[in-house]
């Protein structure tokens, strides 16, 4: 075996990986074969359960099943929205039963979860978007904190990366914080280890990988579009009638779908299900005017489709090498 | 003279400084004591002449020539909203005849501005809020292009610092960035260097100090409110009578107006003359329920209010460990 060099972080040695790189559990992007080679790499992946909700194609407990099925041998978590799992609490037990390295719960109070996650012998992670909730996830026993900043793709909320992550950072020690957001290469994960987070969580730029899940379509969406692209948005989904709480709305892609209805909830929702299930085929077939292409600012430093694998070593290579060409005092 | 540890960078080469700090020039508080305060510690001070308009109280040619005599001796820079310069150019001239050592223009376009400021010896620095924008400054002869994030204190727009940074720095190279927006320690001017900025702009940080102008109940407010108490809006523009053009927004700390006013423009400004100037007595008063306090999301990592001076030293002595007490290789 060839001589990897770590990136060695307080997460790094909780979490037994060789680099501080955690693959965002993208809902039914952020698969097995995804989680499985980000953490064959020496990152740790995360399986995207979202909803557990059968009804979206992805995150029932057979698809659970058959994702870490596909991750093989390799140690690998799995994220959840925790108020969907409010409504599907089953869903937890079977991925327990997985045995998972870590369990991420992001959108709501982990409370009901917290005790049986650690007693499961899983790392808990808990990912939030306010100095508020970081100080309600670290009471309530989260081991590792994710400051999720607005740039990210995908739900969050409305707070910014790079100054929430040492705001964070200072309020939940001695609990380790990974910073999640905008983070798409290693200039972005050297700027998350010297804000005062112990690892970076990436979604967007493992989405353009040949190992991701989702549309083809979609991913040369990705590699195509930039950061000024991208709109928060609650739109996504009324098209598919999901009632998301407050403060959250996902960060996408804009497309004629979005530039006819963002703003427009109430109309949306006036057109039935027959517009509900245009949204769903369009979803399916790719056809990404109308389907949703979840995706944060980090767009404009993805430009390729490497192996989830190979994208791990590029980016602690990067990282290493910009922390190296940092200005030094003189 | 005491030996002073420099940070070198391409920006402080440019500008002939010691620190890749730049202060903010923030409309009517980044007054001549501050900008030379922050010269003389080896950073850049720009004066905030904002909207060059006499009737905010600040910003008249006369005001600007006090400001500068208020610097002293010291080498500082002057900042303009571009569209405000529009309707009153003659206040570049009042700049230009101070000799500044550099003019940054935000929120327009640059182009009948570039040449004179350059032929007058000015470094010239732009300040942009996309990757779009920034094309157009480096095209347009901008020498320094500030990537300005949405967590920035007052106006600015949607994308965040972390990832628009890096993006920036590779679509203007060799033109130098400086990153912007939710940086007010070190470990955000590090995040900013290994993000690929060559300098840190910082506002609301360095309004806590005392050479800043602004009442002294906004500094006592900034020193206790955080990160998760402002919102991005128009309605203290509304309330001043200012017409913002699109896209930009103002970030102030969430008060009792906005609370009331936000996202019911119209509304407000039926209201008329008389609420206009209750408004701007509450801004001379000191009323922070009603004034408007520009500030950004890195409120959670200001909690004093020490000497401008003093805040460049400890901002680049945090910068140094943090970039020295990054994960190494291994």
């Amino acid at each position: 075996m060839s001589e990897r060099k770590k990136l060695p972080t307080a997460i790094t040695r909780l979490l037994g990986i060789d680099h501080p790189i955690l693959l965002a559990p993208m809902g039914g992007v952020s698969g097995g074969a995804l989680a499985g080679a980000v953490s064959a790499a020496g990152g740790l992946g995360l399986i995207g359960a979202g909803y557990a909700d059968p009804a979206l194609g992805w995150g029932s407990d057979e698809w659970i099943g058959a994702e870490f099925d596909k991750a093989g041998n390799r140690s690998v978590g799995i994220g959840f929205i925790t108020w969907a799992l409010d409504k599907r609490p089953g869903a937890l037990d079977a991925a327990l039963e997985r045995e998972p390295g870590a369990v991420m719960l992001s959108f709501g109070d982990i409370a009901p979860y917290a005790v049986k996650i650690r007693d499961a012998g899983a790392a808990l992670i808990c990912q939030v978007q306010t100095l508020r909730d970081a100080r309600e996830a670290a009471a309530q026993g989260a081991q590792i904190v994710v400051a999720q900043g607005t740039e990210a793709g995908g739900h969050g909320a409305d707070r910014a990366t790079l100054p929430l992550v040492p705001a964070v950072a200072d309020a939940v020690a001695p609990v380790p914080v990974a910073a999640a957001g905008g983070i798409a290469d290693g200039r972005g994960l050297a700027a998350a280890l010297v804000l005062g987070a112990e690892a970076a969580l990436i979604g967007t730029r493992f989405w353009a990988t040949p190992e991701a899940l989702g549309h083809e379509n979609q991913k040369a969406l990705i590699e195509r579009s930039g950061g000024d692209d991208t709109l928060r948005t609650r739109v996504f989904d009324t098209a598919r009638r999901l009632v998301w709480p407050e403060p959250w709305t996902g960060r996408a892609i804009r497309n004629a779908f979005s530039d006819r209805w963002h703003g427009r909830d109430d109309e949306l929702r006036a057109e039935g299900p027959a517009l509900q299930e245009r949204f769903f085929a369009a979803q399916r077939e790719g056809h990404t005017d109308t389907a949703v292409t979840f995706a944060g600012e980090g767009l404009d430093l993805i430009a390729d489709r490497p192996g989830a694998g190979a994208l791990v070593e590029r980016i602690v290579a990067e990282a290493i090498e910009a922390l190296a060409a940092a200005p030094r005092p003189g």
